[in-house]
Order: C-alpha cells, then structure tokens, then sequence
C-alpha cells in the first residue's frame, strides 16, 4: 500500500442542540443528528465528509466505510463501486420525508455523498488546490446564502428558552428575521411554512415585505397544501415571491399548480435524484432545483445536474437541512464552482447556535460565505469537539428524526397529514 | 507570476496526408487539417491540446490564446470566460456540416475544447495524475474502438495507390475490414454510407454480416437520405446493425425514423450542443448520443453530457472526425473515466496512415487502446514532426476542409445534395 492510499475510514455519528423549529411533520427535536466521516491516507491527511445520522442511514455508512480501505483518494469511480457492492439493492428511506421519496438509487448517492466530498477534500489536500479547484475553477468569491426562518417556540417543553426566542406570527416571524440579518448579513429570506392555516403564512410574508422592502422572499410548506390551495396561494402572493417553494407534493401535482402560478416553483422534495429530471422538466413542474449534495451524490454529480438545469432553462440553487460546518464547506466550494447557481443557498447554519465540529467555522460576511482558498474543504476537524458531540448522541437517545413523534409527545392530538390545506 | 501560471501559448495548423474517402458530400482532399494547440506553464510544463484546422475556426483559437497567458491551469471556469470573451457571439461554422449545425453556443465550446484539454493535461503533469483521474478515475483500463470503414479509391487522382486500395462495392468494404481489424484487432464495425444508394451500402452491410459473424455493425449515411428512404433501409437492416447513424437530417426527422426504426439512432449531426437535448430526448429521435469532446466543450462537459444521456435513458458513444494523436489521447481518458460509455468509439487512427505529431503514439491491442497510466494525457509532442507537418499545411494550399469542393474539381458534374436519396 503506498502513502496516498486510505489506510482508515472513521463514521461517528454526533448530535447537536437544535431549536423547537416547526414544520410541516411536526417540530424539530432537541437534538439534530449528523455523522462525520473522516478518511486517511498513509501520508497523514484527513478528508472529511459530513451526512445525515438517521439509524439506517449511518448503517450503511459504516458498512461502506469498510470497503474503502486502500482505495486511491482520485478513484471517485471505483469508490461509487465499491460501496454500490458494499450496500446492495437497499433502500433507506429516512423517516420524516422532508427531502422526498427514496429509492435505491436515491439511497446508493446518499451514502456515497459524503465519501465523495471526503475524497475530494483529500484530493485538494494532497495537491494543494482548493476543492473548487477540482470542480473546474472558482466563478466567484463568495457564495451567497439566505435567512431561513423559522416558525418556533421560545424553548423545547421544560427548557430554558434558546437565543432565537418564539416566532409564532408575523411580528415574531420579521422579528426572527431582523435578529438573523443583522447577525449574518443575508440578502434573501426564506420562511419554511406548511406550519399554520395559509392565510397566516401569507401575512407573515407579506410582513416581511413591508419590512424588507425589496429583499426577495420565498415560502416553502414542504408540500403540505392541496393543488388547489398551493394555486390560490399563489395567486395571493403574486409579486411577493422570488420562488414558491414544493407547495405540493408529487412532479405531476407540482406541474398543475406550475401552469397557474406566476412565480417558478422550486423543490427539493418532487425532484430528488436524476431520474426524476424527465418527467419534471417535460411537464414544466419546477422552476428551479434546489440540489442537495447530500442525495445528489456529491459535488461532482450536483455540477452535473446543473448543466442538466441549465440545459433545460431551469434554475439552481442548494437545498440545506440541520447541518454543522463540514457540509456548508462543501457547500461553499460547490457554490464557488458552480456557474449556474441562480439564487442565494439554504442553510440552516444560524440553528447550530453556534455548535460546530470545526476549528475554525467558515464565517458569513454581508450573507455570504467567502471562499476558502486553503488545500481541500479548508476546514479543520476539532477532535474535541467531535467527541463532545458524540457523547451527544450517545446520551440523548434519539437515532432517528422523528418530528412527528416529537410533536405527538408534546401535543397528543397532533397528526401529520399531507396534504393538512 | 508563480510557475504554476500560463506564460505561453502556441497555435500551430498542420496537415497531414488523407487517403480519397468518400462521404455524403464528396470525398476527402489529399491533406487533412488540425491545429495543434501547446500551452506552457513558468516551471516548464507544456499542455496538449488538437482541434480543426479550418481557417475561421484557426483564427478563434489564435484570438483565444492572446488571452490565456497568466491563467492558473486549474482555472477552466476562467479560461471558459475568457476565451468567450475573446471571440465574441461569432457563429463560426464549418463548410462541410459533417457535424450538425453551428451556433454562437456550439462555436464557443469548440474554440474553448482544445485549451480545455490541454488545461487538463497541464494539471494532470502538475500534480502527477493522469487526466483521468480529473475526470472521477477509471472505470475501465482499455477503451473499445470500432472500424472505421469508408468507401474509398485507391488513390487520389495523380497520385499513388495507399496503403488501403479501393472500396468501392461490398467485396472491397470486406477487404478493406479484414485489413483494419488484422491490423487493429477491432470488435465492432462502422461503415461510411450515403455514398451509392441505399440499396448498394446495405449489400455491404450484409457482406460484412455475412464475413464478420457477431461483429456488432453500423451504418452512417451523413443524413444522405429522406426520412421515407431512411425507414425503408432500417425496416431493410432490421436485425443487422447496432445503430444506424443519422439516417436523415433534423431532429423531427430522425424522431420520425426513430419512430418506425427497429435498431437505435444514433447522432452527431442533428444533437450537435446541449440546447439540442431536450427537442431531441421530448421527441425519443435518437438513441445514442455519439459525443465529441471536439465540440461538446472538452471532456468535463463531455462527462456531464454522459450523465443527462444517462438521465434520459439514451446511450452514449463517440464521434471522430480525422484527427491525430492528441485527440486519440483525450478520447482515451475521456472513455477510461465515462461509466455510461455504452458502444466501442469511432477514430479515424487508421486513415492517418501511420502519421502523428507524438513521440510514442498510443497503440491499440484487439481494437481497444490501453489507457495510459503517465500524468496528464501521458503523450509527449514530436516536435520535429510538428514542424513538418505545419510545412505540409503551409505548402499545401488548403485552408478549409472542401469534400464537395474537391470532388467537383475531379468530377465536375458532382452536385451535393441533402437528402440525395
């Protein structure tokens, strides 16, 4: 075996403190669940890859971890390969739904995603090019994200409130927004919706209007309105919305409110992996993908469903969920690369209240992340922290998302039903 | 300026002697043109790159390369930027549309490939990678390539025999493959149609059938025939060919042969550049996406190209016109690292008779070329070849590809027309 090939692959699941979000299954535990995937080469460099912590999930992470050793750090192919053996025909479907259907191909990509962006970090190192650098150069220095606000109680059930504080109207809501903006900078707001009658989340866009004048706003209900109630929608905040987010559910249901809405639909949700792209694009259903590297299968396939996009007159931009510092790295160096990106990325980096498995975070300077130039993601692990964190996950008890469940714990009544308007 | 950085770039046309193949629009002239493109880095480095060598495309590569000097090999997003700086919205196409219609969009990426490549090349030799491995690594260590047989004389008028004779009926399309694959050790046969009419090309497909047993085999008549004429040859070689090549012009036309076709369509002329993908995969008009790196924007975007055929369930192969062995270079990295690469690739090696502009011309062994493990491309330019054979372009008088032009030079009564039958 020589120095460039990877001699250990390490998969540690972590949590992390995460508000009471809600949305449109329920509320966001008191713990958001990650894994961090580190690989080493004999010569002593550390790639690193970060992904979802669901049970299933990182079963399959660490049953592709061990098929990895030796493998050379720029055999992206036979990496694809090997952990496509190492897993099978499985399909991991995660529990709350929130980022679509699952099937094996979905779930074959979601295993390899954070392998990929951990080989391409290592790449980066051994070369001394940034990862951007491997995605075809740097079309830009910074990469633009947005406010992604939240409707939330002031405090999970029994205790103390979070930094954020309630959000559960409008005022709350430009609140939210004000405390977000001036903290980070960002130039575009996003609400996740889905959450109160439509009417309510209409108001609380056009609050946000009235406060942020010109700043564009988007709405996403995680598919939790009817046809007929993502159209009406629609029609209400006509002129208020840069994109609508997957109002409803299912690329056929998308396309009927897509022929009478005046603003594109976006999704993260109808659109999921590349073989959902025909059907969507022939009936016209989304204006815009928003990519996740996370099930797209790394950073390399997401520059190529961009050129899909483009081809096909579709815009692009990034999808997030509870995430730490690693994956809006990765993010960052895909944002850099990727000359398509039309809107300011998700992130929900302001939930991490701070939390992080880095030495040193990437910052946001004016809403945006500066590229980091270093070798690789640029990013350095905190073993400390990373302990810390999975002594997280070992103590609380939760190895699954489960905002339902959660919700249904603290309101007994509460049921999850899609579409609820 | 670090060493790292772009510090020269040369632009040199040869031309090369060309056996009298005949085609849909004529028979080739007596010189074959490229354009061989170097680009040099401070700390010695000297990157490869080969494109066409008509004269309108030749002044784009010069006006690209006064552009390039200080770039960072890494950077292909700037180089892409600068060189569409540099050229301007020009629509620069070639006179013998052997490869589709051109556009503002087509002519950027073919100015940009050949600097891409090289680019590649640079970097692969800077870090120590073979270019594939910039391209996700290898998924095969030797690339299949097919025969490439033309109806031919067997010399050109005034001239000595070469080395191949005549071809013109289906004993001396036999002769001339037993020849190319004694030599080449081929597994798969392609024949240069739109020639004589329909009826005498499908006799040599079935003298090839009937001398070649299981031999995979296609047809490709340069869109030399109507869509009526293209149905009744598919219905005639239903069960002989793996694909019949661009029967007939247009993507309605071909979807309407597709339609009525037993074998897949397969295309370099009417699916040219990505905005012809959706037409073309909404109307099922062609099956096989013959890929060209020359004019799909160098092999990145070939890779992504790969995966929307891949997307959209069409099959990918590649197209050759006649080149050297840089080109023969990119397509063997390109197909090393292409999981979809689904048929053995055109090359037109064989008509070279023998001369490149490399020192160690890759080799082929029972009709694939092994891929080369040495950084970058791993050729090294012949200078001295070179040399001459930038003497035979200056000294030969031929400034534009001309098939048709040439051939009414020998044959005055000669008229191009599309479709003939």
């Amino acid at each position: 075996m020589t120095g460039t090939q990877i001699t250990k692959v390490t998969v540690t699941p972590i949590a992390f403190p995460d508000p009471p979000l809600l949305n449109a299954v329920g509320v966001h535990q008191p713990w958001a669940l990650r894994t961090i995937v580190e690989v080493h080469t004999g010569d002593g460099f550390v790639g690193l890859g970060e992904s979802y912590g669901d049970a299933a999930h990182l079963e399959l992470l660490r049953r592709a971890a061990a098929e990895i050793v030796g493998l050379d750090p720029f055999g992206l192919a036979e990496l694809r390969q090997r952990i496509a053996g190492a897993i099978g025909t499985v399909d991991a479907a995660d529990q709350h739904g929130l980022t679509g259907a699952s099937s094996q191909a979905k779930t074959l990509l979601r295993v390899y995603s954070p392998f990929e962006v951990a080989f391409l970090d290592l790449q980066g190192q051994m070369i001394g090019r940034p990862v951007y650098d491997l995605l075809g150069g740097k079309v830009r220095d910074s990469v633009p994200f947005s406010a992604y606000l939240f409707y939330k109680w002031g405090a999970h059930p029994g205790a103390e409130p979070d930094e954020w504080g309630e959000a559960l109207d409008p005022d709350g809501v430009v609140a939210q927004a004000r405390a977000m903006i001036s903290r980070y900078g960002f130039g575009s707001i996003k609400l996740k919706g889905g959450v109160f009658h439509p009417d309510q989340e209409i108001e609380a866009i056009q609050a946000l209007r009235d406060a942020f004048g010109e700043y564009p706003l988007r709405l996403d209900p995680n598919c939790n309105w009817s046809v007929g109630t993502s159209v009406k929608v629609a029609e209400k905040t006509d002129g208020l919305l840069e994109y609508l987010e997957d109002p409803t559910a299912s690329i056929p249901g998308m396309a009927e409110v897509a022929a009478q809405a005046s603003m594109p639909l976006a999704t993260n949700m109808c659109v999921v992996e590349f073989g959902h792209l025909p059907e969507a694009f022939a009936t016209r259903a989304v204006g815009v993908v928003l990519s996740d590297h996370h099930y797209w299968g790394g950073l390399t396939l997401s520059m190529h469903l961009a050129t899909v996009c483009q081809t096909w007159g579709v815009g692009v931009s990034m999808h997030s969920n509870s995430h730490l510092g690693i994956s809006l790295a990765a993010m960052t160096h895909l944002g850099a690369a990727m000359p398509q990106l039309s809107y300011a990325a998700d992130t929900h980096t302001p939930w991490q209240l701070g939390v992080d498995v880095l030495e040193r975070p990437l910052i946001f300077v004016d809403g945006s992340v500066p590229v980091p130039d270093a070798p690789g993601l640029g990013v350095t692990l905190d073993r400390d922290a990373l302990a810390r964190l999975h002594e997280n996950y070992v103590s609380c008890g939760i190895t699954e998302r489960d905002d339902t469940g959660y919700m249904r714990s603290i309101e007994p009544s509460y049921q999850a039903r899609t579409p609820r308007w």
